[in-house]
């Protein structure tokens, strides 16, 4: 079993000679942008994952690259066009596709990116070719549905603690459990096996997300390495706005959508009020504990793998890596 | 064999079933659009030809049907997607998805249908469904790549007649052509037969959008439907102008580049002057020439098929029907 840091290595070495190969392909104005997409770099977590999971049964990693390739040039197709959705124009601090290039350069190379994700699927040699593209396109699909029901909740007052989950578990958890699952089916574990590591995939997903949210507000600057208070700033229904507009009584209600209406607020009036009626809701307990919810589950379930000690250890420490856990 | 009119029939009312199928999915925003795009109608004519070219080798039709299914969302996907990048307000007569919904709707809903084009592949139950997967692949991403050159063209003096032939066949072509051949691939027809009738396909494309071009110019208005000369008054980068272009001296050059400059022109001013231009080139001759160039070659091709009579004679009358000619 190789170290997971040692498969990120492999898989970005190979991805990087990979995509050096789309430089050369026309029309320039499609493939220029996929490679700058694909070079904004990024964790490779889900390829990594991808990859770990089939070397939990099998040695010979070189045969699980298309399919991590394909993960990875999924992932980034959706960054790419989900950026244009949400007008946004940095990611990591470069500027987004659509901003460098154009709109229609980013709509186009978007959905490139999106057919090359399967042609990259369908270099993989195995048995189980169906069943892998079938939970590759399920998942592709479940994750264009989180991305609907995120900007539906941007507009509508009516989302709850419950929706938000099921929005996050779409739009982040599927993609992180498929990758799991499908190094698994890749090497042909047994079904229960490769069930369980799609819920330690999904569970993981939700909790690395909630936590994403609750970084925001009640993160170390130094540590989260972002503003605090971005999330409360724009308006963004995260799980501690929405859980705050839940069960907020009707006072605090009205300080919630004061504050939310407010044209052009001062920037840290808005969040120190709102945080303090976060304070006031225990919503960071409550953020936490549900945090707390969905990791342990990952991590039952992980110690249920029919997998060697070491094995359970090294899954359970990238578990506590991606949450930035020691323990 | 079935009649090819037969074949429209039974793609339509299978197609409106399952489509009917989409309304009921959540979340609604994202369905609803995909849905009202592929109501909008069209000839459905790529699923049909699959179906034909199937049925020339088998006769148990329903088999063809998931992978008919699927180029037809393929080729709607791309139409919505050109639209939102061609700032088309109306197809059909209708509102285009963008306009009607929003350009956020119109793109998410776009990769939605792209990924349930691979979902219905892979309803497709045929030995043959990687050799089908791997064409229907290379085809979509060689119609983005048309799409590209496509825009590309419009900005640039630089384009030729050949690379005009090239981006169509990019953008129209090989779509056509992919449809006959994957019909025959998943009937297990011999690989040259499938191989000719992807030319067929090919060259009935290339003369089908030649004549497109031809008769915004040349053709009847009662009978072509749309008004004459859009594409000369838009500077639409056709086969005529581009080819008006390169073989103009350098008095017919500025001519057209007055023209093509000319802010706000009077619409029949504009086009009487270039299609007399085009006159004098002889454009009208040098397109039909070219037209017949292509379509005598499918022609041909037809001719060549290890058919029996009926059969050539059945797909010659799809080929004329295209092309709106009798013989």
């Amino acid at each position: 079993m190789r170290d997971f840091n040692e498969i990120t290595a492999f898989f970005i070495k190979e991805f990087d000679a990979e995509i050096g190969r789309i430089s050369e392909q026309q029309p320039q104005n499609l493939y220029e942008p996929i490679l700058y997409s694909l070079k904004m770099g990024g964790k490779r977590i889900r390829p990594s994952l991808l990859i770990f999971t089939y070397n939990l049964f099998k040695s010979d990693i070189d045969k699980a690259l298309p399919l991590a390739i394909a993960i990875e040039m999924f992932h980034n197709f959706t960054l790419l066009h989900d950026d244009i959705m949400d007008k946004s124009v940095l990611r990591r601090n470069m500027e987004t596709v659509h901003v460098k290039y154009s709109e229609n350069t980013a709509i186009l190379s978007g959905d490139a990116m999106s057919i090359l994700s399967y042609e990259y699927l369908l270099k993989t040699e195995n048995d189980n070719l169906k069943e892998i593209l079938a939970l590759f396109s399920k998942t592709a699909l479940q994750v264009c549905e989180g991305q609907q029901f995120d900007m539906d909740f941007e507009t509508s007052d009516k989302v709850n603690v419950q929706d938000y989950l099921k929005m996050i578990g779409l739009k982040t958890a599927v993609l992180l459990a498929a990758s799991l699952k499908l190094g698994a089916i890749l090497a042909n574990a047994e079904r229960d096996t490769s069930n369980t590591l799609y819920e330690i995939g999904y569970n993981l997903g939700i909790a690395f997300q909630l936590q994403d949210d609750y970084l925001d507000t009640y993160g170390d600057t130094a540590l989260f390495g972002k503003n605090i208070g971005g999330d409360i700033y724009s308006n963004k229904k995260t799980f501690l706005l929405i859980h705050a507009l839940e069960y907020a009584n009707l006072q605090q209600k009205e300080t919630l959508n004061y504050w939310i209406g407010f044209h052009n607020p001062s920037k840290q009036e808005k969040i120190s009020a709102i945080t303090s009626l976060y304070n006031e809701l225990n919503i960071k307990e409550k953020t936490l504990s549900e945090i707390d919810k969905y990791f342990n589950r990952a991590k039952e379930l992980i110690a249920q793998l029919p997998l060697s000690p070491p094995q359970k250890n090294a899954l359970l420490s990238i578990a506590n890596s991606m949450m930035n856990r020691n323990n």
